[in-house]
């Protein structure tokens, strides 16, 4: 059978991860917590199943939760979204950007997405008929280089994804280059899509600027969200899309083709949890700081160089004074292999990865002694 | 902004719900089942979820629960499949559809599906690029029309959609009918999904035929089942799909990037009761059958016209003796407003309904007391 994506391999997570498994390795590289989500969230499962809550949710979610999300989005960003034609709840973060991709994006079409970029992207344009302009950020900061997104313009460009904070460099966009943006865009057809799933996971006392709080760009936005990294349960692959109505419309007629709906009983704990538990994403900024924190403290002990990640769980390091002979595929081999540290490479995520490129990333949304028996391994490369 | 999917609007299954819903009609329209699942299955999704079982799952499933599969693939069919290579795990069986057709369906490609058919198939292969090729059942037994169907095979036949036991009309294919169907495409390139969701729901003796029993036709199939329909639990949106290894590569390749995986908590639950009750597959035949047969034995104090379901959890009935003025999704109205049933019309379907088709589609999917209730109103329609 001839391949519909021919050059689509198993993502590097599924990879890694297993190799993590087979060798024992601290499990760094896939992004997921090796601790729990809250007891309460979790108990609230139960009672839904038992109490019956197991037939198709509505397509669009269970109103008690984009109720919950509409009221944190009005907390967070102050703006008031209806809950009705507006968000979409998702079996997960990817399905809500597989969507919106398949929605916006017709044959001939280009998206353009900054490299680094999460993997998805790309087979959800190439699986709607459209292509990716790819536009690496600046390094060593990861931001937008405003000369090369300018050039990559054209006729064709339908679509951009904004993905702050960002995977893997924890980057953040700000508000003023939000405003940037949309003055470079003002009077195009172009529509975005903003990849927040980190929303809440944004340190040193800064603010993440959604798309949500930007009345200029949300007209033209899908904003995708997930339950899975702000409750700890990436397992149960939830998540959301917050759009204006008439692209909210178009989006939901490919998901109802593509999943139908999410789970009905995590819906149903989620937004029990959330209506009591309305904090919860107010104190994540501190709870991943301090591991952040940690993880960095200690990898001072090492011969690896960063910079403090300013968001997400991720953290990149540079270890050209390690082994500056292996490019990051084989460095993510060997560390996992012979240091008993599972990475993701960095350059994985490029389609054209910086000549000399020496990152990876390690994901610290794990317990303080996970923490530390990695950094202690990680001071012995 | 330009609709991708412009023909399709909100799925009839949503609007008949929201209908039933805002009348307070008894819904015997989606299909559901207004009874819950096992009582032993709920518990262990309390147990995994507590248990700290919610991280993401393999991409392809938890080993666990395609071990299950495969030994009730071996039990119900007798074939051996191999759970790593052949089984993988779907956040229900639309995605599992919707994946099975991007990895197959090129643009221009053709694509042939038995009208009436389910209401996903054809946005499904439009988002893919291909164009849908509908070929009606013969009447009234929704039988396959082998001469329709060969002289709707071209050579840009891409793919062909079978649906046993079908929705929505509980008919069943033979396995002399999937002979036919094998000579008929013996030598062509043509991939086949078969939708057997309703696998387990097969009534009067008969038993299903499976593709999966089938050595010819599988080595060119994906096969889709639902553990929603089998457990009663159509909520959790976890489904599987089985294809030959170098199918499933190219299946898995889409799914990782429309999903990534399926829930869970709900596959380690899903695994454990599926080891513990291995019966359960064996006693939904009488289980339904008794439903099926009283819903049908109340009916037959009514004007409608009907032959009992062979399988699925669907029963179509003729309401030409009491509204022959009335169009089925007319028809479908009066009946939930007026009468208090909510049906779903069976020419939404149809890409074109035969002239004067007056079928609506019941779900017996019900508890003994919302089948008399609603065979009641029914009856003094
Ligand atoms: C769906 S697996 C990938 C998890 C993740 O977002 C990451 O590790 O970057
Ligand atoms: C996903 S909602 C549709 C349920 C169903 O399969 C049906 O009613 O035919």
């Amino acid at each position: 059978i001839q391949s519909k994506l021919p050059n689509v391999g198993t993502t590097i997570f599924t990879t890694m991860s297993q190799l993590a498994a087979q060798t024992g390795a601290i499990n760094l590289s896939q992004g997921f917590p090796d601790f729990d989500g809250p007891q309460a969230l979790r108990e609230a499962v139960g009672r839904h199943v038992m109490a019956g809550h197991n037939q198709y949710a509505p397509m669009t979610g269970l109103p008690a939760l984009r109720e919950q999300v509409a009221q944190k989005i009005a907390r967070s960003y102050g703006r008031q979204v209806d809950m009705d034609s507006e968000i979409t709840i998702t079996p997960g973060a990817t399905e809500a950007i597989f969507c919106a991709v398949q929605a916006l994006v017709r044959p001939g079409d280009e998206v353009i997405v900054f490299d680094p970029c999460y993997d998805s992207y790309e087979p959800s344009v190439e699986l709607a008929g459209g292509r990716c302009v790819h536009v690496p950020l600046a390094l060593p900061d990861f931001s937008i280089d405003w000369q090369r997104l300018a050039d990559a313009l054209s006729p064709r460009t339908r679509l951009i994804i904004l993905n702050s904070p960002h995977n893997p460099s924890g980057a953040l966009i700000s508000r003023s280059e939000l405003d940037q943006l949309a003055r470079l865009i003002r009077g195009f057809d172009i529509y975005l899509i903003s990849d927040e799933v980190y929303e809440h996971l944004v340190y040193d006392g800064v603010q993440h600027a959604s798309v949500l709080a930007h009345e200029e760009l949300y007209a033209r936005a899908c904003v995708v969200s997930s339950f899975g990294k702000t409750y700890h349960v990436t397992g149960w692959k939830t998540g959301y899309v917050v759009a204006p109505p008439a692209l909210s419309m178009e989006l939901r007629k490919v998901h109802q083709f593509v999943t139908f709906c999410g789970v009905t009983p995590l819906q149903g704990a989620l937004a029990d949890y959330m209506a009591a538990h309305p904090g919860h994403v107010d104190e994540l900024p501190a709870f991943y700081q301090a591991k952040r924190d940690l993880f960095c403290d200690l990898l001072k002990g090492s011969r690896f160089t960063f910079s403090r990640s300013p968001g997400t769980y991720f953290q990149l390091a540079d270890y050209s004074a390690i082994r500056a002979d292996l490019d990051d595929v084989e460095m993510s081999l060997w560390l996992t292999r012979e240091h008993g540290v599972a990475t993701i490479p960095v350059s994985v995520f490029y389609q054209t990865p910086p000549a000399g490129l020496r990152l990876v990333r390690f994901c610290f949304a794990k317990r303080e002694e996970t923490l530390r028996q990695a950094a202690e391994k990680l001071c012995r490369v």
